[in-house]
């Protein structure tokens, strides 16, 4: 089965909002082994749609369509896919009952135009909205399969999850199974890491190796086809471990993990508390390490001490040190590092400093950055980074490079690592 | 002129990016009315895209390809745009010498592959790339324009705006101008700012006015066209203001501007500094407002306090409060600002608790947000929020409503807003 995704929505081709839903469902359709060959955006408009449905119908043999059927009149989807196959839309029951509710719950009179949330194409399986009003959709017709999902990514995610993808399983009716898993790397550019398995790179069959580098990490998909799902992880695991016999070092994590996900993981696992002292940064790691549900266990808290003053008074690091060696050295990072970890009793504490740009700070160029880590009563270590990209890049680099460096520091000192 | 925006890339397919080329592409055509009726993605594959121009050229005048330009085997794109047009590919002597020394600076040797990237199409303008290696091109050919440009966002952007947009604007020799601005929007939903500007948004012509949520926020777009850019400007002014009489109230800024940049520009103006004392927000508040350059003029810093713990021992909160009103209350928000306030020696002291989620938190359901807000020795002001997303956006939203109430707040107490 090869599929086409098209998201309908004139403020995608206005360059309003980036068509996010397109990447999600790509990438759940390449986890069940349906190919997809083309994206396509379309705006609120009945006829170019229709003509896009055309060129789909010509290339591809599964059809899956984002937005377009909300309440209002730009709002012209499945009129449009009704009209262009020849189908009723008929009011589905069960959805006019629960935009009936959701106005009745939230005490809000029910306009007119919500009913047309109900319409459905005829004959069509109907996808439960459980986050939004609009039901989805999906039909087979003349051997082609069509997909109907609302545009808000809230809405759609789930609905694909949960309502679309089991139907279209079942569709499939496929003799094998594609897995695949995302090896994660930090710490190593896209180049070099390829570089140092390029003979796995040219020898690749079965499982496929394949290279993504975004945001400063690399990340290789390992991809295999199988008779049976336990037999296609077999062969991943097998080329996962071929891998990590020649870069695991730089290996931080598989698939959804990110880097402070494996950082917090790791502390919990070691029973380590955290805190920090973030210039630079101002709050970013801790905000960072607090998007992981339960790093309440090890995160105490911290402080953000953005200017000179406050580094003095609210760490108590001496204004002579600052004098000498600056605001941007290893010896106020690492003195950071250890205040703050005395300050808030745990066994980790981290400074942070940098220039983190337009400017240069404290005669420091753009893009120099410390970053202090001490462990228990240990003298600190300190790290120095030179980042090339902007503010906001470098203050979130600064804060991946910390995790990096502080999973590596742990490993090290003998630490557990899942 | 009307447009087509075509992405290469496999990665796009299989989802593993976003495509925010064509978000970024298609604003910036908008901006000067030139419209897009499609997007197109499609994967490294030489038949497959040259389907794609062919689908494209029956619709479209000009084709904006991105992606494609490296020097690996994958990247065709000006190869199979070659072969479409009958035109030979040639080695462009400035690009091949930037390449060279490209490596030169990094100390690199230059594999072969490399030479690749300075082909370019016969008759081309080259753009120059300054932030990478391949250069882009603009070819117009048959009464059509194809434009190429490399695929990282960060060597796109640039070139698009300084080497392919003032060449665009040469083609276009259009007689009027379009020009837009964005009104943005926060404390007020779509349906509900709609609903009060419903007579404007029936009654538009030039101007027309375009309404849009995203994130917690709601933005309306206003675009005229006009003879002349100040005739244009003029036009939105008169509609801006016609619209301000009616929301006005909560509109916190324009186009680029951002809650938190706005939040910024206000403490700067007023000379008013600000700290800050993060539960569940962990730092993000204050990461927030650091991403606007030269808030060090404002931000003196703060505190996390992720423990109940750490809110007594570091910021002195009494264990009695605690105990009465509980971590997510009203009383503990008050008294972290106030806290805060007093510790770092600023005006404006904020505080922030709540149940982020997934679980609920010192009894308190998810979503469950107080802000606390402390102006110089008032007592200090508290607002609750009952957020309904998920632990990361429920962060997010409180952030943004704190900068909200805070800029409320000032304009109350008599501080000037730009």
């Amino acid at each position: 089965m090869n599929a086409e995704i098209i998201a309908v929505g004139s403020e995608l081709l206005l360059g309003q909002i980036t068509n996010t839903n397109a990447k999600f469902i790509s990438s759940q359709l390449s986890e069940l082994g349906i190919n997809v060959f083309y994206h396509t955006v379309v705006g609120d408009n009945s006829k170019r749609l229709d003509e896009a449905i055309t060129v789909a119908e010509s290339r591809a043999d599964c059809l899956i369509f984002s937005g377009g059927l909300g309440p209002t009149k730009d709002d012209l989807t499945k009129e449009t896919i009704a009209r262009h196959l020849g189908v009723d839309l008929a009011f589905d029951e069960v959805a006019l009952t629960y935009i009936k509710e959701f106005f009745a719950r939230r005490g809000r009179a029910m306009t007119d135009n919500n009913r047309k949330q109900a319409l459905v194409l005829e004959g069509s399986d109907v996808l439960a909205n459980h986050h939004g009003m609009a039901p989805g959709m999906i039909l087979t017709k003349n051997g082609r399969t069509y997909i109907l999902l609302p545009g808000p990514p809230k809405e759609l995610e789930p609905m694909f999850q949960f309502e679309a993808k089991p139907k279209l399983v079942a569709l499939l009716n496929t003799d094998g199974v594609i897995s695949s898993h995302v090896m994660r790397f930090y710490g190593i550019g896209e180049a070099e890491l390829e570089d140092r398995v390029q003979d796995i790179l040219d020898a690749q069959t079965n499982p496929t190796v394949a290279p993504l580098a975004s945001d400063g990490e690399v990340t290789l998909r390992v991809t295999a086809k199988a008779e049976t799902e336990s037999e296609a992880q077999r062969l991943i695991a097998a080329k996962v471990a071929e891998i990590q016999a020649i870069v695991g070092d730089y290996q931080y994590g598989m698939d959804d993990d990110s880097l402070a996900s494996k950082t917090v993981e790791m502390l919990l696992d070691n029973e380590l508390t955290i805190s920090a002292a973030e210039s630079l940064t101002a709050g970013l790691f801790q905000s960072e390490l607090a998007e992981i549900p339960g790093v309440g266990g090890s995160l105490i808290g911290g402080v953000v001490t953005y200017t000179e003053g406050s580094k003095v008074k609210q760490l108590g690091i001496s204004q002579e040190l600052l004098d000498t060696h600056g605001i941007v050295s290893s010896e106020c990072a690492s003195a950071m590092a250890s205040a703050v970890r005395t300050k808030f009793n745990t066994n980790i504490g981290i400074g942070l400093t940098g220039a983190a740009g337009p400017t240069a700070h404290d005669h420091q160029p753009v893009g120099t950055v410390w970053i202090g880590i001490a462990i228990n009563d240990e003298e600190p270590i300190t790290y120095l980074l030179h980042l090339s990209g902007m503010r906001n890049t470098n203050r979130l680099r600064a804060v991946k490079f910390t995790c990096h460096y502080l999973m590596q520091l742990l490993v090290e000192r003998g630490f557990s690592k899942r």
